[in-house]
């Protein structure tokens, strides 16, 4: 995983994919496919972050994320430290930031940010001296996750630009969504999102996609469907139908996925809901990228923070 | 810990002591044997399994299980994950099976699992690409503690084959008791289980054991006697008397082990109940192996992590 | 931080401050301010105890100080093991001592502990075979701040004897006034407490300290001001007055600090309750070492895991 032969990413920090250029994005999605090999290897070990720090300061629980953080971090042989709420001090009343000036001054070199807020990311990043990466901040962003999907669809596809790609499910909810609308159109690919009314933003015709309320029609010669977790705990009040229903109108099975191109790829970002928005004969079939997701989720984290830490880029030079 | 003087172990999995040939067992013991002094060196580190990824993911707390395989990991040189079920995706719905797929797609070498549920491990190792150790599946077999059993008693003993074991407890809930069964007829001992009539599994008879109910004569010229926790936590509903009253039958103290030969070794799995089924006399006298007990399971664990992973074996042609 | 200039520090545990010599006291110091670089170069990672293990048992949760001891393992080369009370088997009901004996077998090098006793640590150190430190015991002693707060005075001020400092606040309650009243008088400065009368000990007059309980008086002329948490889960019962009435009379503002010296400094051991004990214009203002006091405290516990571990000192010869 040498370094010569991708150009600098410019910034210290991975607050979202807004604000990346294609060329950024491009050059994390490079480097990422670099990283692959590694994790593929029987020593899936390199030195390049070795002696470095990086915290994992979690305050919504998440097996993958974390997961593929940690990893990622131990197999650059960077020091990992996990800090979840459970066993934070926010129990005895500390602020987020305290908390994070705290592990600031213990000088860490990366701090991995997740949090229930939008902003939380970028407010750290304003005030710690390391660099920041945001693993989901409330309903705003989600930047590796969408680096991820894209990754496995340019292996998939050998591009991203000009596919048509379905956005389904919780679009309203959905930093993952968001993240990836983002990136999908700084790539060149047509991005569709298909979702009851209720569960659309009001501003969605500004977001550069194309909105529909109909499987059929939002799947229509679709390269790709990227189904969306129906986020049960924060939809209470919505005028979300019950689970069967909701299955029934927009839960991806065969008969709905027909719509389609015939060589149309699935995707979905874990924890799935089987039998809620997505049935089980897609998310094991041979149309599914689900578990190469999670694969390439392991090659971006390291991909991204091999990039923050790049040696040619003076640690405090940097710009948000 | 050099790999030359073991035979290979065959399988790529370590589900239960249940299809384990003598010679498997043999040799894991043997492995083991040889990685206790690499714990009892000042630097007690190997690059045995340098690069390697072991997640160990526990669906029950267990402060000894887990911490014995987390530093027998390290202690190899593997990168090592805990995976908690409170900071797993289980609350969000996830099920166990796309759990264990997701962690795979992040390619561990080494999965160690425990579950509530009997036949969890075995599940998993169908599933997934990389090496399954259980480590305790709900009441059905618990493979290092009767390993690290077995390993201890040899090393007290000299042998295994021709010993009286007396297995004393609660047998109708106990994975240990039942992997040690096994284990110990495999290798030749003489084994007794004793319980009240109602913590004995109904088809006792043909596990090749000698049923006692009272310990003055189960206890009758044993060479080990191995005491269970009384797991108070199963046994809601069941014909179990007080406590006080099954220490006073079934509790291990000074006076029941005089029934047994002077030379006598006492055993227990731990976490200990004092006072419920072991007195603290003999927990902490000369005859306890307890401690004993503790560091063999941090070298069996490296054995057996060490033995799926022998470079000798292609990691694609092993058979569960 | 190579070992030659520094004495032998004679104990094989960190049991408390009191019981320390003045000259152990400067060499935990001197070795600390040595450590302090480690953590600022790029690489901050020795091998000084590589192939150790390090195991931090804690039974109340702490984000700063157990991050604190992990950090200092990794970045000395250790294997950290966390064992947090969630996850650990008190729930079956072991006692501390079977807990601490089990982790024993598995042959740390480090025992870290935390629990709400006092006297927990020192019963273990009777116990085990490894090296104990005391991370805080009930209301009694937390050596490792008191360390490094003495280290963030000296580094701000170049000496400690002489200066003034006054600790301030639930003085009953706190483990870190303890401790700090203790190192501080060792090595010569002049202490005072200031607190209600209420959170007062009883025998302050016999622990070397002035006493005050009014903020003015007792920050006269001070070179430094220690403020203490306010521990409200401590106190049900205490006669303290409401939060926004302590906060009047014991907060620390900018008007009170003005009885100080002008180049008085601020301390403060986190986490802090803004706007309770403290006024967050001088918890972020310029006289606040509070950053300073993270930092120093994972060179401290850096430097005390090196001493206990020290290679001149044989193992087995060291006494509590």
């Amino acid at each position: 995983m040498t370094d010569a032969p991708f150009p600098l990413y410019p910034h210290r920090h991975l607050l979202g994919i807004k604000g990346l250029s294609p060329l950024d994005i491009e050059t994390l999605l490079d480097r990422a496919d670099a990283a692959v090999a590694i994790s593929r290897q029987q020593e899936k070990k390199t030195a390049a972050l070795r002696g470095r720090t990086q915290i994992n300061l979690f305050y919504e629980a998440s097996t993958r994320t974390q997961s593929s953080f940690e990893l990622a971090g131990k197999r650059l042989g960077a020091d990992v430290m996990n800090m979840s709420v459970a066993s934070s001090s926010t129990k005895k009343g500390e602020t987020l930031l305290d908390t994070a000036m705290t592990l600031n001054a213990m000088r860490p070199d990366i701090l991995v940010i997740r949090h229930s807020a939008a902003g939380a990311a970028a407010l750290l990043a304003q005030k710690v001296s390391c660099s920041v990466v945001n693993a989901g901040d409330g309903a705003h962003e989600h930047p590796t996750q969408a680096l991820l999907d894209a990754l496995t669809i340019r292996r998939a596809k050998g591009r991203i630009g000009g596919l048509t790609v379905a956005i389904c499910g919780d679009i309203l909810h959905s930093r993952v969504a968001r993240s990836n609308i983002v990136l999908l159109n700084a790539l060149g690919a047509r991005v569709r999102v298909v979702a009851p009314s209720t569960l659309l933003p009001s501003g969605i015709g500004q977001m550069g996609v194309e909105p529909f309320t109909r499987m059929d029609e939002g799947l229509k010669d679709a390269d790709i469907v990227m189904m969306l977790r129906l986020q049960r705990e924060r939809m209470a009040g919505s005028l979300v139908p019950s689970v069967r229903e909701y299955f029934r109108l927009y839960g991806l099975d065969a008969r709905k996925l027909k719509a389609a191109k015939e060589d149309v790829l699935v995707m979905h970002p874990g924890p799935m809901n089987r039998g809620v928005e997505i049935a089980s004969e897609i998310a094991d079939g041979p149309q599914s990228l689900i578990q190469e997701q999670v694969e390439m989720g392991v090659a971006v984290r390291m991909a991204v923070m091999e990039a923050l830490l790049d040696p040619r880029r003076n640690a405090e030079g940097g710009a948000a």
